[in-house]
C-alpha cells in the first residue's frame, strides 16, 4: 500500500490551481493568448519549442497572399517584394530578437544547412585546413549539443581534414566558461554552442564564454533554435561572431519555416560560404560566365528564397515586438518557475526527475523532467490532447512557449502526466 | 515612311485571333483553364516557367492546413503525415511527370542546395578527387547552363580538387551528343546539363547523351528545371544518374517551393551528400554520439522539412495527373508552335528575331525572342498586365504553361510586344 504515501492529489492539484489562476490573473501578456489560433480538443500545448501555434491570423494571411502577392501580383512580387525580404525578415528578427544592428541577419534554408554553411565558412577563416603545426586544427563542440550541429561538425571537420573537440559539461548545468578552459587552445578555430540546450534548457552565458573563446583567438557560433524569441539576447554587444536560429520554435513560422544566420559585419568579408548559388552572385540577373560573391549578408543565399514559409512568422514577430523581450522573458521565467514546483509537489513523489537547473536564471523557455515510463506516457497523453514531447531515453520535456501558453495550462500538463504514469504503473 | 514596310496590324491581328479561338476551342485541355485563380488585371501571363500560376484550391487549402493540421493537430502532425512527406511528394511527382519507380526521388531544400549536394556526391562517386593520373578528376558542364549550376559546379570542382571542362553549344540548338564528343573522356567524372536550357528552351536528348556519357565511364547530373511538368520524361528508362528540379515553374508550388532531387536506385549506396544533418541520420531520434546515414532517398535530407512550401504543388500534380502529360506536352507544342507562328508574322518585320529552335521536337515549354529594346519593352507591358520574362542582354521569354495559358492569351501577349516596341521606337 505504498501508493498512500503520495499525497493527496486532490488538494494539491486544488492548491496549485488557486495559484496558476493567481499567476495568469497578474500576467501583464495574458491576453495575447487570445492572438492564437484556438485548437481545439488540445487540453495544454506543452511543446512550442519543437513546432510553435499559429497566429489567429495567419490563415487568412496565407489566403490572401495567394490570391493577391502571388496570384495577382505573380512574377512581379519579387520585384516589388520578395526580393530583399530575406534581409528584411532578418533584419527584423535581429531587432526584435537578437539585439543585433541590421545588415547582419538573414533568413534561409533550414537549420541544418546554414549550421553547414556557417561552420564551413568560419572554420576555414579562423583556421587553416590540414595547415602546419601551430595552424587552427580544431572545431570544438558539445557532445550533448543538439544532433544536426554535431553530425555536421563533423562532416565539415573530416572535409577539411580539421579534427573535431568535445566539450563535456555538465548535462543539466549546461556548458561553462570552466567546461571550456581545458579544450580551448592555440588549435581552437570554432567553437559551436549551444545557447538554450535542446534537453535541459540549461541557458550558457554567451558573453563570458564569447570572450573566452577570442581570449583564445577563436570565433564562436552560436545555436539559438532553443532561445530566438523566448530569451533577450545582445549578440552585438556580447561580441558574437556566428549564429544559426529556428523560425519554427517560438518564432511561430509554422513547419519547416526557414531558419537565420547571424554574421558580425566586420567578418563578412572575410567568409565565403560553400553553397555558390545564383542568389548569393554579384548580380543575380546578369548570369555572366563567372562567380563573384555579393558583398555583405546576403552571401549567405544560395538558391530562391522560400517565400510562403517566412509568411507566418512575420505575425509572432509583431506581437513579439508589441510584447517585449524583457516582458516575454518575465513571463517565461514565471511559467518555467512554476511547472518546477508543480513537478516537484505532484510529480517527484512518483519518483520523477527534474532535469533542468533549478536557477531560473540558468534556464531557458523549456523545462525537462524524466522517468522510465515517459515514452509510453507521452503516447497516451497525447490520444488525450494533452501535448508534450518525448526526449529519448526518458525525458519530457514542457515546452512553454511564453505568449501562447498559461500557467493553468502548465498546470493541466502536469498533472495529466501524473495521472497517465499513475494509470501506467498499474 | 518605311513603316508602311510593316503589315497592317489589323489584318494580321484578325486572322491570328480567329486561328487562336479556333485552336483553344480544339484544345482537349481549355476547360483545366478555370482551375486556376483568377488573376485580374492581367492581360496575358507568360512567365509560368518562373513562377507558375496558384490553383484555385489553394488559398483555402493553406488556410486549412494552418487550422487544421498545423493548429489543431500540432506536432502531431509529424507523426501523423509530415515525416515522410518528402518522399512521399517525390513519388508523385515522379510518378506523374518523371517516369521514374517509387524510392528515388525526394523534395527538400532549393535547386541550388540540391545541386551543391548531387554534383558533389555525384564527382565524389565517379571521380577521385585530387587523385593520381588516371583517376576521373574532370567535371563537364555546359557553358550556357543556369548560373547557379555553374557557378556551383565550379565551387565544387574548387573544393574537390577538381577541373571544370566547358561544353560549347549552338546556343539556339542547344547541347548534343556532337557537342560532347570533344570533352568526354577517360578523365570525366560527372557531366552536368540541362534538359531544357532556361533561355533558348532546347530540348536535350536525354536518352541518347545519357547513354554517350555512361559510354565514357561517367555519370550525369539532368537539371529539369525547365522540362519537370512540362516535357514528358522517362528517367529509369534513359538510364538517367541524378537529377534535380524545381517545383514553382511548371509545378506551380508557389514562390521559392522547394526542390527536388533523383538519384537511379543502383547508385544510392553510392553517394553521401555533405550536409549530413539529422533528418539524413538512420535514425533521427535516437540523437546518438556518431552521425550514420539513413540508407535510400531519404539520406539527400539535411534539415526540418519545408512543409508549408510543399502543399501548394499537390494540387497541380493532381491536374496533371488527371490531364497526363502526353496531353500537357502536346498542348504544349501547340502553344509554342502558334507563339513562333504568330512572332513571324507580327514582330519579325520589327527585327526581332526567334532564338529558339524552329523544330517543336527540339524545343521544351518555352520560346525566347530578340530584341534590342526589349528591356524598355517588359517593364512598359508588366505595367500594362501582360508579363513576359526578360533575359538579359536584350531577350523576352515566353514561358507558356500548358494547364494554366490559352492560345488567345499567348497571342494578347504578342500583340502586345509589337504595340510596345511600336511605342518605344518612337
Amino acid at each position: 500500500m505504498s501508493d498512500h504515501a503520495v499525497p493527496s492529489p486532490t488538494d494539491t492539484d486544488a492548491a496549485l490551481l488557486s495559484e496558476a489562476r493567481a499567476l495568469d490573473a497578474a500576467d501583464p501578456l495574458h491576453a495575447h493568448l487570445d492572438a492564437f489560433l484556438e485548437a481545439p480538443g488540445v487540453q495544454a500545448y506543452l511543446d512550442g519549442n519543437s513546432l510553435g501555434r499559429p497566429l489567429a491570423v495567419v490563415p487568412e494571411r496565407l489566403a490572401a497572399f495567394v490570391r493577391e502577392d502571388w496570384g495577382t501580383r505573380l512574377i512581379r512580387s519579387w520585384d516589388e517584394q520578395w526580393m530583399d525580404l530575406p534581409e528584411r525578415l532578418g533584419d527584423r528578427i535581429a531587432e526584435v530578437t537578437l539585439g543585433a544592428a541590421p545588415g547582419q541577419t538573414i533568413v534561409a534554408d533550414s537549420t541544418s544547412v546554414l549550421l553547414y554553411k556557417l561552420i564551413r565558412a568560419g572554420a576555414a577563416a579562423a583556421g587553416a585546413p590540414a595547415g602546419p603545426d601551430g595552424a587552427r586544427t580544431e572545431i570544438v563542440i558539445e557532445e550533448g549539443n543538439f544532433p544536426t550541429d554535431r553530425f555536421i561538425a563533423a562532416g565539415v571537420a573530416a572535409e577539411l581534414g580539421m579534427d573535431l573537440v568535445w566539450v563535456q559539461p555538465d548535462p543539466v548545468r549546461g556548458v561553462t566558461v570552466d567546461d571550456l578552459v581545458p579544450v580551448l587552445s592555440a588549435r581552437t578555430a570554432l567553437v559551436v554552442l549551444s545557447h538554450v540546450d535542446y534537453r535541459s534548457g540549461a541557458l550558457a552565458d554567451m558573453a563570458a564564454i564569447t570572450a573566452q573563446v577570442h581570449d583564445a583567438g577563436a570565433l564562436v557560433l552560436w545555436d539559438l533554435c532553443h532561445s530566438a524569441g523566448s530569451v533577450p539576447m545582445q549578440l552585438d554587444a556580447w561580441g558574437a561572431d556566428l549564429a544559426v536560429g529556428c523560425t519554427y520554435k517560438y518564432l511561430n513560422g509554422g513547419p519547416g519555416s526557414p531558419a537565420f544566420a547571424y554574421v558580425r559585419r566586420d567578418l563578412q568579408a572575410q567568409i565565403r560560404q560553400p553553397i555558390q548559388g545564383w542568389w548569393s552572385a554579384a548580380d543575380i540577373f546578369a548570369m555572366g560566365p563567372r562567380y563573384a560573391p555579393t558583398p555583405g549578408i546576403r552571401q549567405l543565399l544560395s538558391g530562391t528564397p522560400p517565400v510562403t514559409s517566412m509568411l507566418a512568422m512575420q505575425a509572432m514577430l509583431d506581437l513579439i515586438a508589441e510584447a517585449g523581450m524583457a516582458a516575454v522573458r518575465a513571463k517565461s521565467v514565471s511559467l518555467t518557475d512554476f511547472a518546477v514546483r508543480a513537478a516537484d509537489e505532484v510529480l517527484a513523489p512518483l519518483g520523477v526527475r527534474l532535469l533542468s537547473p533549478r536557477d531560473s536564471a540558468l534556464r531557458g523557455g523549456h523545462i525537462t523532467i524524466g522517468h522510465p515510463e515517459f515514452q509510453a506516457v507521452t503516447q497516451r497523453l497525447w490520444g488525450e490532447g494533452v501535448i508534450p514531447d518525448f526526449r529519448f531515453p526518458d525525458g519530457i520535456r514542457l515546452g512553454l512557449s511564453p505568449l501562447s501558453t498559461s500557467h493553468e495550462e502548465t498546470l493541466r500538463g502536469v498533472v495529466a502526466v501524473r495521472d497517465a504514469l499513475a494509470l501506467g504503473g498499474r
